[in-house]
């Protein structure tokens, strides 16, 4: 197979990819992130990009979105196009991720109004790589809730079987369950249901442990009408993405802020209310309001019933999944961290109170530990690593940095409290991946090169932004190799403040709120301690395996970094390992893609079983050695730089 | 293995019984009827004798149910007492069946009222027998619902696995499912109540399709507490058993009339009134109350509480099992006769309103065919026909005659429109098995001798005494070959009446109602269509398969004939083929028993499955022959009686 060579303009970036590889994909590589909001499935039309040199076939199903003018002129859609020469590619504007497409309304106000009015637009355009792994759900694909039309022969003298029997045969004939249960509910009327249509059925099923559950029975052909809908719990927004049970295509996307955060910000503080004065089924309610919300919206712009909608899967921590089925969590937060349940009953959406079809399913990831949850699954699941002899490794970074390593004969996984840093907390002007947020930092001869999100005013720096910012300060010798400022530097921007020294990154003008951005050492100190906890994690997980960096396949790095994180700075602070950068990969929301999985097919769910029962977890305080490690990774990018970071140079 | 001597005094009758026999099979095979509500179980303490010729050793269990000088006379009960030696026995007047302790009020003023406010007693003393064969159900006992005691250890950092997994845990060091569910209402206060409980709980799950379910989660250990119900839907009665689920012991047996019969008398006219202008719901509604209040009186008289009862298996005719889940049955009568379902699914009880436990659940057996039931699936268990090499026959007769011939390799089913004749239909003064009913007659030198049911005044004739009633008046010539009556005969109780000859069994001062009780031409010619319907049926479902009546190792006669059928002479009249008798085993009520069987082992349960999806049923109706079979059969015993009736001889 071919390599080819990849420009993206008009800001041009340069890339190599091989034969086969799409567009979207090439771009998410060269670090441009399209407009991708049905993830890759070439149904939103909104990755178009115009090929300005070379050739490529325009797909026939992504003719609908072009004029006549366009496609003579090039125009493709991004995700839909394979590589197969080296292309000169221009993205128009409106392909390009802006930060207001993913944020509907500008945020003002105070919190608690957004939170609980605006919704918020979530695009995932990373993971699309991974969908074209060999282990594609495609091939898989037998949704957890199934629709078939079936046209029964009439019953006669010589073949008058009961009509649950008549429907079994027909079942069996397309499908292959060892047995056929069906509900109380969906026998009532059947009786006269078949007679009054003629005998000609849609047949809704779940299946699991090798039995086919019958949910529902129609009259007539329904089968086009079978929906699902992928969520992804987590702390802070939740994400639900409308899928067609029929053919797999992600139909849309949608995102709000969870509305549980009115009783907490983090995890730990809504366990503390649960399991003190407050009340779960608050807590409950919060975040099934926060799911019907979406439901309804996805159904209502997408056209379809919300009766239609026959399964939900939900991925999210061990916490947030706890609460959404009405579980108390106060013991995963008491020595010894035990949750209530692992594996998840199959229960109805109305048993939790959401709105779908009355017989419809909802499904929650099984976690993995406390503080490893079906979020976690779910990304090994996205990552495919449990499936493939190549060890690697998925990093996913918030509060708790979770950790797994393991290819398709083991799996191991750690939790390492990282602290909220990179997610916005524990310093200043640290702020979620949201509107007016500095994502992107570059120092260059004293001045200071920043984006911030949607282009607007800043308003404080969230993770990925804090990530360039001590890469910057470091490569710019403003801070040192033990990441405290350089007190006799000579830099406008390194002032005095209230508890020491500051850096401005941005000047009273450049701010929404008038004020100096700045970073303290305090902040500084607060981030090292986030980079160094996830790092020494990551080296005693592979320590503890015998392996070195090197013998990693690959690294996934998910996390809310938002759209954007730079992994060449990533490494040059020491947070992620030293391995070639290809071999990174910024996995985006993997837990909604490995719950869309889930959805698209119960064999993916079996997996997700076996992984949460087979994997082992490390408790990283039984590590003698965790503590040095943790020490170690205190420097910039450690304290053993030449052997751990030979490639970084600053 | 010897063979011993058996003397049933007051009224002697000498049996020859194998050694091990228990005491009341031999009375049993030697037609004594003995009091045994708890079918054998050795709880009741009903079927107590004296022997008085002969040792036999009290089983230790027994001592209880006698004084000291009780057990130096000799007393014991017959069911625990197996045969070594030649014995005399005698039965004392209340362990004799005797049909006032059957029915406990005497039935007076409409029938409406009885109906509604009296139960019933039942008792099942002939399958005693049957219960002792080689596949005995306690070989495989494990209940639908079972209960254990877990104690677990206590989480510790090293050991921190969910709260379900450990219960899964321990459950896998007890039990063999492949997989574990467990419901969303048994998750909700799990955390609270291990922790309360200090890890020390009982466990209530349900097995099927390999996949234990976990229905309840108590603190502390209950697991001595588990009880199960298994329910005979009758048309005309409902029959409870309560059994404990620990010990498979029978508790107490409870019967009342099914209530729907307010609404029709037989399954047609129920089917007519529901699919008419009728509420299936208020047909539901009677026979949950019907189990209901037998289900709350045997919770009350035996001291246990109805949430303690987490099981019940319900055996029915199709109709019966429709209505019972709330399924329209209108289907099953018309041409091509087709049921909603045959294999029930399993339901709680609740979802029926039926009050025992909340997660209790509850299960139909599953039918054949329109026309053939769960009541003869479960008789088929009973009888243990489909595991043995042996082929043997099922002939349960009532209003339709259910026939079952096969053995572990095949099965076949008929169902022959026999006419409610046996069930005291169709004929001037039948009746059901009932107080005053005459259930035993017979005829010596003009002289008639017969015996009611409670020893009273006789209100009609039963089932068994119309067979008795037939095969007398065709052995003392009254009736000739063709059952019509010897109009020549002079004979003091053949008289004119209103339509014909009549037979005078009873003289009006013996009746209570005054009247002479008598037996017309039209009432014989009514009970020889139904003689004739089932015999055809039987015998071509023999020639079907290419067998002759001689090659059955066993038949099974089941159906509401009380206590009470002569074998011999329902041979005589032609009903059963001629065989020799010990071939030929009363059952009584083997849909009680079936369901019994089910309820303590699911292993059962599968093979009831698998027996109602395995078996050929086959219509009647196709058979050229049987046409010409019934209107042979038309005689007394039969027009081929050379042939057929060898042994018959009067």
């Amino acid at each position: 197979m071919g390599r080819y060579k990849i420009i993206f303009t008009p800001n041009p970036i340069e890339v190599e990819v091989e034969e086969g590889v799409s567009l979207l994909e090439a771009a998410a590589k060269a670090g441009v992130y399209l407009n991708s909001l049905c993830g890759g499935e070439g149904v939103c039309g909104k990755c178009r990009v115009q090929v300005i040199k070379g050739e490529v076939k325009v797909d026939k199903n992504s003719i609908p979105f072009f004029t006549k003018e366009e496609i003579e002129k090039g125009y493709a859609l991004a995700c839909q196009t394979r590589i197969k020469e080296d292309l000169q590619i221009f993205i128009p504007p409106e392909a390009r991720i802006e930060e207001e497409q993913i944020l509907k309304e500008p945020m003002e106000g105070k919190q608690k109004d957004w939170r609980e009015s605006h919704p918020l637009r979530y695009s995932e355009p990373d993971w699309v790589s991974l969908h074209k792994r060999p282990s594609d759900p495609a091939s898989l694909f037998e949704p957890l809730a199934s629709k078939l039309y079936l046209e029964l022969p009439e019953p006669t003298t010589d073949d008058n079987i009961p009509d649950t029997g008549r429907i079994v045969r027909e079942l069996r004939k397309k499908l292959k369950y060892s047995s056929y249960e069906i509900s109380l509910s969906c026998l009532k009327d059947l009786f006269i249901k078949l007679r009054r249509s003629d005998w000609k059925i849609s047949v809704t099923l779940s299946g699991q442990n090798n039995v086919g559950k019958i949910l529902q029975i129609e009259e007539g052909n329904t089968a086009d009408r079978n929906y699902g809908v992928a969520v992804d719990v987590g702390t802070t927004t939740v994400v639900a993405q409308l899928v067609d049970l029929k053919t797999g295509k992600v139909m849309g996307v949608e995102g709000n802020h969870n509305l549980q955060a009115r009783y907490g910000e983090d995890v730990l503080s809504r366990i503390a209310y649960v399991c003190g004065k407050g009340s779960l089924y608050r807590l409950q309610k919060a975040v099934t309001e926060n799911i019907n919300i979406l439901i309804e919206t996805l159904a209502r712009t997408k056209g379809i019933k919300l009766e239609d909608i026959t399964c939900i899967v939900a991925a999210g921590n061990t916490t947030m999944s706890h609460i959404l089925i009405g579980l108390m969590p106060c013991s995963i937060r008491d020595d010894p961290y035990v949750p209530t349940v692992d594996l998840y009953p199959q229960i109805l959406a109305k048993e939790i109170g959401i709105g779908i079809n009355s017989q419809g399913i909802f499904q929650v990831l099984p976690n993995i530990s406390s503080y490893i949850g079906g979020d976690t699954v779910a990304g090994i699941l996205a990552c495919n690593m449990a499936d493939r002899p190549e060890t690697s490794c998925l990093i996913d970074i918030g509060t708790n940095g979770e950790i797994v390593i393991g290819n398709n004969e083991w799996l191991l996984s750690c939790s390492a409290s990282a602290g909220p840093a990179f997610e916005g907390g524990d310093t200043k002007w640290g702020m979620r991946a949201t509107r007016g947020a500095i994502q992107k930092i570059k120092i260059n001869d004293g001045k200071v090169f920043y984006e911030t999100i949607g282009g607007v005013k800043s308003r404080g720096i969230c993770g990925s932004g804090l990530i360039d910012l001590i890469y910057e300060l470091a490569k710019n010798r403003i801070i040192d190799i033990d990441a405290k400022f350089h007190t006799s530097l000579h830099d406008r921007r390194l002032i005095q403040g209230e508890n020491g020294m500051e850096y401005v990154v941005a000047f009273p003008e450049e701010t929404e709120k008038g004020e100096a951005l700045t970073i303290a050492q305090t902040d500084i100190d607060n981030i090292m301690r986030s980079k160094a906890a996830i790092f020494a994690a990551i080296k005693s997980l592979i320590d503890y395996v015998g392996l070195s960096f090197n013998q990693l396949e690959k690294i996934y790095v998910a996390g809310g970094f938002g759209n954007y994180l730079d992994i060449e700075k990533a490494v040059g602070i020491g947070l992620l390992p030293d391995i070639p950068r290809e071999r990174i990969e910024f996995v985006g929301n993997s837990s909604l893609m490995g719950a869309r999985m889930v959805l698209l097919s119960f064999h993916v769910f079996e997996k997700a079983i076996n992984i949460s029962q087979s994997i082992t977890n490390i408790e990283l305080s039984k590590f003698a050695l965790f503590a040095d490690e943790y020490m170690a990774a205190l420097y910039l990018p450690h304290i053993d730089r030449e052997r751990l970071f030979p490639s970084v140079r600053y």
